[in-house]
């Protein structure tokens, strides 16, 4: 049951709850259980939280004053997007004592400009919608995540999104021009230029791409846009193992790293939990291989020579034996057939059992070490795992995804689930990674921190959150394990 | 003349002077006035500073150790590389209480890697002998700047540098992939990872690229290097204006971004007096344009089809107009021959008399209405001046440069410099750029932040820097202004 105007959060001060309310109105504050509950928890449903509201501010300056309000009264801020982090990053904690600022309303595309190919976004605008709004204008967004029907801009930037493509377009980050952000002292920090050159003092904005949120909140964005491709050519090849891969990676960069748009690994294992449990997935290949790469490439130009760069450096390894087997797709259908073979690996995953996933990255030549020695280690802690890796070869970010053995009980498998990711990242440190590539850290993470960025790199990222953030409001809990007391 | 060991810095408490040559040894220091003299003037000789010492570092212990004792004595550090800076960023003040630390003794080439197309170079490599290694090793690192014969990886990196291809790579920030720095405190901030992806806390590589040795000096660092294009083709366009010359990227990006390895503008003003001025430059065209623009386009692959893409767009603009008139190059020094019309617009400026430079850059989209207008109010300031702008039209970086009248007094055009710059200067503020594209803020621009980056922005560097260097001991005077007192 809601109250009405003004209303009374129990957590809030009864002045900050009326600041609020006459900022906000009504509608743009959210205090019934049944309203709140989809903003504290997260949708892995790792965790559980409370806040004292869920602010949905309709610009910058209600933004902007939600911040100050907050700070002046030391009440902590969570901002939330399309709530699908994959560490927790957009979930409060249990003490209620937070806000969820939700950037849902800020949702407009307030540009786009075909001369600079730029567009400049809200941060309540989901990805998806940006693409197309892109697409509609003859252009692309080159960034594509399996959650871009909710993710939105404003935490795919913070959280410094990757995919598909970043082989060849780079992270979110990379694609950054421009941004508007609320830092934690309420100003607005406008930095809403689209310059591709502008050495005038410190990188803040890449510094905010990836901070998810702990150091301001993104209320604005331009991003870059790229020409659609005009042609397109996308194989499915059976390799023997990561290293084939690997060499095939190799023999497509050395001819042309700007062709490559996307370059994917996929072990035999989690094919064929594709091919059995997902209806309609057939392996269009003669028979099963140990391993398969999806290579897709592209070009602006209508005219390119992508189709014969695919056919000789292909021929050249079926040749030498670096490729099994592998099928070109003649058609639209074609290819979205082979891409579906990758994008339902998750799902076909989920349909096997139980699982642990680990989103980690090591240097491109080291990926067939890190799968080799991984998969043994997995092996040999719990016989009968089913080691199904796959992912971004080109960039040296593998999803390490280990599926319980047939007919374990899904529970005890759970239960084992820090050994089975302390050995994976074991391997992972040694090959000098990192223990999470495109996910971030936000609360899932933290406590692995002080290992793997200890010392001056972590006291410099402390001292950088202390300096703009001195109450700590701006999501805490997230990034920074707790100091010792 | 010098004293031996242990050598006495007049400026230095003896502490120091001893601990700095127990560290360096005899030869790791220089207080000879004419041993020191080198470092204390930049070599546009817009400064003359002084310093307690000139310090040499073999390694990045050495280099850390300097800085903690440093900090200890609360003396201030201006690191130096190849001392090009064009805004003073490497020279000290003239209180003489600094001490220079040259990079130059750390000069390996430490490792290339054709697997991840990387190279491991430390801070005093020269730009130039980092590509030459990197195309001996079948590579190229695709960073070209006038200065880099002398200029060190150490300070292009510390000033995010620009150049010729940052149109198809980046600047020197996007070709940073890992690094390894001494903070201001004297700890080692050991990031030098490979990864393409690695989202576990702040950008900080990224932060302190561009930072102009303000929180910390880059010891190693790791870059992206690319395959050698394997085909190549330039072409020098004579157009009517910048708005034809904006007209043609438009075409060439529309057909494939990826395919413009450089695009750059010049002025018909500035071409005149390359083939009047320099010896052999002559202009391969029927008759002398208003404009130029000279265009390379380049693939990796052998049998790409960028010379089709060449003809076709110039053919089409040839027809509408967009181009008055055009010629391709046909051989190798074809291509130098045209490169070098654009190369020498610098020397051929600084023949013909006293020049104001403006290293500017605005949305791509804007850079007609730049040229245009600040022609417009240049000449109205003074009349005569030569206006020849020249520069990278596809970064939206124009180095909008200022030729004195014929037969003005040089002295007396000089003394309205300010002038001139800040009549440029409102113009690119009006069309929301910078007023340093590629140079950086150094000493020479500070006094502009407060106006350009003012507000929320200068706030948190200000921040960020009081945070990571509270003594201010890291090239203090760069790209902050001075504090009212």
């Amino acid at each position: 049951m809601s109250d009405s105007s003004p209303f009374t959060a129990p957590s809030l001060a009864p002045a900050l709850a009326r600041a609020l309310h006459d900022l906000l109105g009504p509608s743009g504050i959210l205090t019934d259980a049944g309203d709140v509950a989809p903003f504290t928890t997260d949708w892995r449903s790792l965790y559980q939280g409370q806040c004292a509201a869920v602010l949905r501010p309709a610009d910058t300056a209600q933004l902007a004053a939600i911040v100050s309000l907050c700070g002046q009264h030391a009440v902590p801020i969570v901002p939330q997007g399309g709530n699908t982090s994959m560490v927790g990053g957009a979930t409060p904690d249990a003490s209620g004592r937070a806000v969820v600022v939700c950037l849902s309303r800020m949702n407009r595309i307030r540009e786009i400009d075909p001369h600079d190919l730029t567009m400049v976004v809200e941060a309540g605008v989901t990805l998806k919608a940006a693409q197309d709004a892109a697409r509609e204008a003859g252009m692309m967004l080159p960034l594509s995540i399996s959650s871009e029907g909710s993710a939105q801009i404003g935490g795919v930037i913070a959280t410094n999104a990757g995919g598909n493509n970043t082989v060849r377009y780079g992270n979110a980050r990379e694609l950054l021009v421009g941004l508007e952000a609320v830092m934690p002292d309420g100003q607005v920090f406008n930095g809403l230029r689209r310059l591709r050159k502008d050495n005038t003092g410190y990188a803040l904005r890449q510094l905010l791409a990836g901070s998810e949120g702990t150091l301001g909140i993104l209320s604005t964005v331009i991003l870059q846009l790229q020409p659609q491709p005009r042609s397109r050519e996308i194989a499915l090849c059976a390799v023997a193992d990561a290293q084939a891969a690997l060499a095939l990676f190799g023999a497509f960069r050395a001819q042309d790293p700007a062709a490559i748009q996307a370059f994917e690994y996929m072990s035999g294992t989690g094919m064929a939990m594709v091919t059995d449990l997902i209806e309609g997935a057939t392996l269009p290949l003669a028979e099963p291989a140990p391993a398969y790469v999806l290579v897709e490439l592209a070009s602006a130009r209508a005219d390119d020579t992508i189709r014969t760069l695919m056919e000789s450096v292909l021929g050249d390894a079926l040749e030498s034996g670096t490729v099994l087997d592998a099928v070109m797709a003649e058609s639209e259908s074609q290819s979205a057939a082979l891409w579906r073979l990758r994008e339902e690996h998750a799902e076909a995953q989920r349909r096997a059992g139980a699982s642990v996933k680990n989103d980690v990255s090591v240097p491109v030549s080291r990926v067939p070490a890190l799968i080799e020695r991984a998969t043994v280690a997995c092996e040999a802690l719990i016989p009968g795992i089913r080691v199904a890796p796959f992912g971004h070869l080109g960039d040296g970010n593998i999803h390490f995804n280990l599926v319980q053995p047939e007919g374990m009980d899904p529970v005890a498998f759970l239960a084992r689930d820090h050994e089975i990711m302390d050995s994976v990242c074991a391997i992972v440190r040694d090959l000098d990674g990192s223990f999470s590539a495109e996910h971030g850290v936000g609360q899932l993470k933290t406590y692995m921190m002080p290992e793997w960025r200890g010392g001056a790199e972590l006291e410099t990222m402390r001292r950088i959150k202390q300096a703009l953030d001195p109450r700590n409001i701006m999501n805490p809990g997230k990034i920074f394990p707790a100091q010792p007391t």
